[in-house]
């Protein structure tokens, strides 16, 4: 059955909204291969979607499914800043003071140390354009916050963040651990698309235990039924707070159109929050506002040992 | 002052104690390269701690020290387990239903895909002969849990652990997101020490902010305020229950001889606590008991297409 044919069954009023709905035969599955299905696929509703925004049909798209593939199909059809390598997800998280702007959160498993330079430095102009901040204190994701702990990759991006730090109007404060996060010292944390993504979920995962146990406690006891029944507000309030579906999606930043991905086990609020993330990003045309900068700072940033392809030496491991 | 001379002007009880102080006139510092100076530093309490166990004056170390060093003397002046690549740091987690073994939490920052692999059959022999698990769920940690998530390093593990299952009585499961671990649906989980310590703190650092995010609502509200008040049983029994304190310290698998490394801001009670792990370790002869379960299968998988240095193909990523 055709969407639009279930649309006219079950929720005809439909026709009355400023919608416009277009038929596509394919999908493309969430475990299915970014790149081939991109190329094969033409009849998905993400190639579709994303090449009527690539020809100006559409301003902006929102997508639940396969995030690999919207990178694949934004990066082909739409394309990206120039001098921009790849693409990242960013958004926000609460800290114990506002926020902090995370990217990459999943869009790049594998990255060298030049990309997380771009990252920081598109993490350095979002804060800057979007959210208003003078000069966002910039960090990286480490298991220590000394410059010789990390990866190798994160070693050298911390050497080349450095030199980024004493050539241009940015502020590198080092590297941060995962537990700090959250002080609200930092109001960009950059990190390769896999490690942002393992930490976020694994922050999900810490709240989600504690309220399993909270649960046990309260039925282990009654005094603890009162007290954490009164205090469900509270409960509430947090559960609000780091609600994934409160921002419902982030954009694929680095791309010249908005590009929204959202989870794939988004709710209806979820996808709401999503589409209001796009609308904001074409009516105040922060996306176009956000690559201008971009463009600038690669071009400027572009010649810099930062930014360079030639590694740059770090501390070598015993192990090696 | 030596170390002596202040236990005998605050402390003179200590002779009546079963210890012996050794002076130790360096000191390998936290930042410091951990190879060049287990090598220099001959005169450090770590170099002379872990000469005294490979020596036999010793049974057992106990570091709060530089961890890349204990790991370094430790390979260097003790040795590895026979087949072995890379010692790793492994520890329980607590989960909704019990524990979790997980490792390796931090010893090795960059790793391929055979080292996981070894983690995977140190974990599952570490769950059967220390933990009495019968046949553990092992899984590798990833940022989904579909076959082609995850880091190049994870998605070539995840190829070498399905055959490692096919050939040998080993229960790997596949991958796991973060957010999914505590559900207690495994046994063992495996990852590279970089993205192994992100977890960790990562879950640290949520369990902390849901800390400041209560009392911030405990004093917005008299009504929460009381109710968690009546509830605070709970939360300290959560408490304890995430305390890494109350572990204290996690061993250095693959070593011959216990070394048990504990956190360089350990409290006295966490050192009390990786005391007793390492008093365990030797009275009940339980790392001599792993390692010789090691051996074995190290020298039983040393052929397989599992532990091979020769890499096996992954999927290939868009941006590569």
């Amino acid at each position: 059955m055709r969407l639009i044919d279930l649309l006219d069954t079950s929720a005809v009023e439909w026709r009355a909204l400023p919608l416009e709905v277009v038929h596509c035969a394919e999908v493309i599955g969430m475990g299915e291969e970014p790149t081939r299905m991109v190329l094969q696929k033409k009849g998905s509703s993400l190639v579709k979607a994303v090449s009527a925004v690539a020809d100006g049909q559409a301003d902006a798209i929102v997508t639940a499914g396969n995030s690999g593939a919207a990178l694949v199909a934004g990066t082909l059809l739409i394309g990206r800043v120039s001098g921009l390598l790849r693409p990242a997800i960013g958004n926000f998280l609460p800290t114990k003071q506002g926020v902090l702007f995370c990217l990459d959160l999943g869009a790049n498993a594998d990255c060298k140390a030049e990309h997380l330079v771009q990252f920081a430095i598109m993490g350095h102009c979002y804060a800057t354009t979007i959210a208003g901040i003078k000069k966002p204190r910039i960090a990286l994701l480490s298991n220590g916050h000394e410059p010789y702990k990390g990866s190798m990759v994160v070693k050298e991006a911390f050497g080349r963040l450095t030199e980024l730090a004493e050539l241009f109007d940015v502020c590198f404060v080092g590297n941060i651990e995962p537990r700090d996060i959250l002080n609200g010292d930092i109001d960009v944390l950059v990190s390769d698309g896999f490690t942002g993504n393992i930490m976020l979920k694994s922050m999900q995962g810490a709240l989600q235990a504690v309220s399993w146990w909270l649960k046990e406690e309260a039925a282990a006891s009654w005094l603890n039924t009162i007290g954490l029944g009164l205090a469900k507000s509270a409960f509430t309030k947090i559960k609000h707070k780091t609600d994934y579906a409160r921002t419902g999606g982030a954009l694929l930043l680095g791309l010249t159109k908005p590009v929204v991905v959202a989870h794939g086990c988004s709710s209806a609020f979820a996808i709401e929050q999503a589409l209001l993330l796009a609308h904001r990003a074409v009516s105040d045309a922060s996306v176009e506002l956000l690559n201008t900068e971009l463009a600038t700072w690669f071009k400027a940033t572009k010649n810099s040992r930062a930014s360079s392809t030639a590694s740059i030496p770090v501390r070598p491991e015993f192990f090696a």
